[in-house]
């Protein structure tokens, strides 16, 4: 398997992905909330990068059976039924629905890599069940989210950790290198999560407590994958 | 210490950057070249981002003791005096001239971050030097040249390492953290330099060579700084 890392969105070039199977990955917290949302029944996520294409795309979906979730500065767009927490998508708020999501990075990522062969979302919550899903794939693409176009840790330790789980033998790229000899010696917790830029920017503005779940490997086995511009709950 | 890295120079603010000590780090080869052209007798080295700058300079300057060089694609500018091999700035070609450089991506990352309060470059070649030099900074930030925009597994190592001969005990950022733990695990060398993407890149145009210099930690005990918008071997 020819395998690599980018660290931010801007870095793929979307006509070198076209055949390729990317996996999304922004742990704190658009994916984690994402795998979350659809583990407790959510019908399927449309990522939208700007707030104002969530609006329209919710209005023209029909506002009855549609949420319209997201944040900016990690905080709930104003007007928004929802914000960016996973625990906030739980079954009896999201079962049945569909969700209109935009947030400052993840969902940014989704629409650039959407013309690949194939997009699954990551996160430390569903680890297991995109490695299983992903390991036949030739060309593997990881996108970490990032921060506002930088390096994120806890993105890029949850691309190591899923490295990881592929075994070795893989033909990788100088970024994928780089983060599954990290996974090596870092492992993926609430604790250590905690310690990251996200994770104290989370902290920061009250929100600290969704690392809870974002830490939490394997917590579902569940492959979320972009069909028709929309993530639903693969195999479900 | 308040130590940050950045994997690309666009992620750079160069606002956030003015009362820092700033390391540019372009192992294979900008910066391992400007050392070895510092250590043999080079007055000055002179970064532009284009190579069109270089030779509007090159030409103010006078062209009597002034050399031109740089590289596009790897390889040297056509018309240029020097390509951007170590071994070309031998002592009998560079000593006592000033040398006006741009290379793909080292010399912008120079010019990007000129404003900060102090400007050095740093390869594996004077790695001691530099550290010695910015032990006392209150903010170093290290900012890998990388390759066009992306990251580069020889320039964040030596970023991690440099970090490793400062010791514990700074307060890091994500990037920061991440390229200590992985010189914590792989040493810098000529046979791993061989194994990067840019390593890979330089064999594939037949410069191969050039990676036995750029992996020879601490072949000099040379800092180069920022003077007047020139590279000079400072204490020297």
């Amino acid at each position: 398997m020819r395998a690599q890392v980018f660290f931010t969105p801007g870095e793929v070039d979307p006509a070198a992905i076209q055949g390729a199977t990317v996996v999304v990955i922004d742990v704190v917290r658009a994916t984690t909330t994402m795998v979350e949302a659809l583990a407790n029944g959510a019908r399927a996520i449309y990522p939208t990068a700007s707030t104002e294409e969530a609006v329209r795309l919710a209005t023209s979906l029909g506002r009855d059976d549609t949420l319209l979730c997201g944040e900016r500065k990690g905080v709930k767009v104003e007007g928004f039924d929802l914000g960016n927490s996973p625990e906030e998508f739980s079954a009896d708020v999201v079962e049945g629905k569909r969700l209109v999501m935009s947030t400052t990075n993840g969902t940014g990522a989704l629409v650039r890599v959407q013309e690949a062969e194939r997009v699954v979302v990551c996160a430390y919550t569903n680890l297991g069940a995109v490695a299983d899903s992903v390991r036949g794939a030739g060309h593997l693409v990881m996108v970490c989210a990032g921060r506002v176009g930088r390096f994120s840790l806890d993105d890029a330790l949850c691309a190591g950790h899923l490295l990881r789980r592929l075994g070795d033998g893989h033909d990788l790229n100088d970024a994928a290198r780089a983060v599954a000899a990290l996974a090596g010696v870092v492992s993926a917790d609430e604790a250590f999560l905690r310690s990251t830029e996200a994770g104290k920017t989370l902290e920061e503005i009250g929100l600290g407590a969704d690392l809870a779940i974002c830490g939490q490997v394997d917590r579902h086995h569940l492959v979320a994958e972009l069909r028709d511009q929309a993530l639903v709950a693969a195999g479900s």
